[in-house]
């Protein structure tokens, strides 16, 4: 119903994009539901949204721009020529401006700071010298700060001279600095509401309030921002001078990336977000990286059935089991896997928890090891009316799922204890021992029990 | 090293807790960094914990359940006494209180409010008929209103007299109510504080200001609060009465919900939140819900291979390849299936971009399936030295990687346009067709070469 309208949307924008009218092209996106608008603009190559982006004024680019994601928009950015590309990032809030040039190659950014103000080229430089897991890779540059020994009354006077450059919720704290520029409190803007009007800051403030370091990591953040109700926290330097101050709602952004890129993880996409309006190789390459270590450890596991083959030949049936088997056990590991990196990531579970949590996860892989085990040793016994075949291959896929469920439950917390990813190589260590073990295990069940269970 | 401490902390809350004496339990407590004691109260199973929650002050309790996961605090609060845990639940802010009391049974449930505060079961009753992934559900019912008519002075005054009922969040608006008691406006408080004090609240606030109705979906307040900065945004109803107010904060905290959601579903964990602290029973019936799905869908899949007992008997060695194929197509599947995934919540891919998705997953599929296609043809040919089953393996991955690809890549939209949830959906039907699809696809092959591969 709705495809060949929806198809008209982003070839439209293009052919009016291609007509070069700034004027049409803006009336044309402004008049398109935000819902639509994003759509479309996804749909673009990062060469056709580079020539969107150019047309209309740098105002309304850097506004397209918040409205993508920060991959497409960099790739979009890319193209432009780096004079036109510092014009429309000056448009951007500091961070939104640093993210997505630090997604940029080097040579482009160097190339875009070097056309921009010195304002916004020290910003930049600023917030770019931190990991974008840190306090400093997150905050803002833009914040009020007054002296102490200022009355309420000369504050508000201040705010109402510059309430026009900050965004609601970056002013919802006044930062009160002591004589050497140094942070000595923090004015909330309630507490400024309600305060008579000739007392100073420093009888208002809260004094030796809570500030973070630049590079204090994403999960202590994450806590402390738990922990308390505030909207924001300075991000100070070795003096106590303000770098700049992180908001909540940029914490909360930086939340939902990882648990999105965690779950990206959890399906092989590893190197960050992928979009379709990126290029053809580009995606390729990504992926395949993947891929061609999961063969390896594929022919790895696989190659234990290699040693079992006159087994496997002379009973032939059980090669339908070893997909089920490995399939399974998989499966069974990775629900341990995505509990325990729940667990890790909520600080009810810790790497030395490791032996509570191997007892818990073994608990329950005795129980969904029967169950799993007695519905494919029935499946089997109902194919082939053979006992010792349901016995081999119930067994192999109980006992295997038992071997799932600790292997997943265990390594999340093994790998976080020595610093790895747990979201990243949790997936291909588990399958990669379970296929092995379940193989070994249904093959050397069979040889075992070869006599009884020939000609199946 | 930290193990033994670690485990102590826990242990010897316990200990204290058996003693009995409230003052003693809340120091201890109260000396624990935080981090040491969300630890240790996540080791307590409910009974433990609800133990803890009745010895330690209402207010002490509320403050306890709000560190601690919701799935968690709802087991506990089960196995109070109804009059106790209403006295807890009462300290709670109103949204918060409702999160719990929707995980308990509905005998719990009704028990606990009938032990309520008549404006807690008002509050409690109203939060509860909305749908947690509605704006009703996610609302607080704690806000500001003042008739319109009042001075910016009288405000400042209200405000000064409630101030402790708000807390900093909650608090940055003031929503100005006309005679009949409806929404007219809202004043930001930073207005507030910057106007004359003398002007009325109907000469400085926003009309006709953006506000929901409860049953409002997440998907679209996600959109809102991407659009606008503002913090918070009424719940009205049909005669534009407040029925509360929505925190950029809880819809934040409804997306990384969602995203956590997603990742636990990825790994096949779908019944929400499982923590070891749950009952083993419970853990262990929700989990194998999912796995009882996915083996009977394994074996109608590995049914296949049945078909071509023949063949296989004749050139084992193919079964060393099937669990590849099977695992690796699943692979490559799995990370189309994400980046559709994150497109659709993105908004910049829609059930009606089919065929656009399917094309530019047909590109990718191409270049990755000749290249894994080479790779396990290479192990092959390197292994047994025989063209054929080189090639017969080679071409049957190369193709299953693009059936793969265009599956993963369409599967969450067609879900998503008939109302199913693609995160949770994809993943089954992904891997029972590329299995069926790859396992003919091989052994159809060999069937057509299989004198050349006698033997192998």
């Amino acid at each position: 119903m709705s495809e060949p309208a929806e198809g008209k949307v982003w070839k439209r924008l293009l052919e009016v994009a291609k007509e070069g009218d700034a004027r049409e092209v803006e009336t044309y996106l402004e008049e398109l539901d935000d819902a639509d608008r994003v759509h479309a603009l996804a749909q673009l190559d990062s060469e056709e949204l580079g020539r969107v982006l150019t047309i209309v004024s740098a105002e309304h680019a850097a506004e397209l721009l918040e409205e993508i994601p920060d991959a497409h928009a960099a790739e979009a950015v890319g193209e432009l020529h780096p004079h036109d590309a510092a014009e429309i990032l000056e448009e951007l809030w500091s961070d939104e401006r640093a993210d997505i040039v630090a997604r940029l190659d080097a040579d482009e950014a160097d190339a875009i700071i070097a056309e921009a103000t010195p304002e916004t080229t020290e910003s930049l430089r600023h917030l770019l010298q931190y990991p974008s897991d840190t306090a400093g890779g997150l905050m803002q540059t833009e914040f009020v700060a007054v002296p102490a020994s200022l009355t309420a009354q000369e504050v508000i006077e201040h705010l109402r001279e510059n309430v026009e450059r900050y965004a609601d919720f970056a002013l919802q704290y006044v930062y009160a600095l002591g004589e050497r520029g140094e942070l000595v409190g923090v004015l909330p803007l309630r507490d400024l509401l309600l305060a008579r009007r000739k007392r100073t800051v420093d009888s208002l403030m809260i004094s030796n309030p809570i500030s973070v370091r630049a590079l204090t990591p994403l999960q202590d953040l994450f806590e402390l921002f738990d922990q308390y109700e505030f909207l924001g926290i300075p991000v100070t330097d070795d003096e106590m001078k303000i770098e700049g101050v992180l908001l909540r709602e940029d914490v909360d952004e930086a939340r939902v990336d990882q648990a999105v890129a965690d779950e990206l993880k959890s399906r092989g996409i590893i190197s960050g977000e992928e979009l379709r309006s990126l290029p053809l190789l580009t995606r390729s390459r990504r992926r395949l990286a993947w891929l061609s270590l999961n063969i390896l450890l594929n022919i790895a596991a696989a190659s234990v059935i290699a040693l079992y083959q006159d087994t496997l030949q002379a009973a032939i049936a059980l090669a339908v089991f070893l997909p089920i088997i490995s399939d399974m056990s998989g499966c069974s590991g990775n629900q341990a896997v995505a509990v325990s990196l729940r667990e890790l990531s909520l600080g009810v579970a810790r790497p030395s928890d490791a032996l509570r949590i191997w007892w818990k996860e073994a608990s329950i892989g005795c129980l969904n090891g029967l169950a799993l085990g007695c519905l494919i040793g029935g499946a089997a016994w109902l194919w082939k009316g053979n006992l010792a075949l349901a016995l081999v291959v119930g067994a192999a896929l109980g006992l295997n799922t038992l071997v799932a469920v600790s292997i997943g439950g265990v390594v999340p917390l093994v790998l976080r204890r020595f610093g790895f990813d747990p979201a990243l190589a949790s997936g291909p260590i588990l399958t990669t021992v379970t296929d092995m073990c379940g193989f070994l295990l249904v093959l050397s069940f069979a040889t075992f029990a070869l006599a009884k269970l020939a000609a199946v």
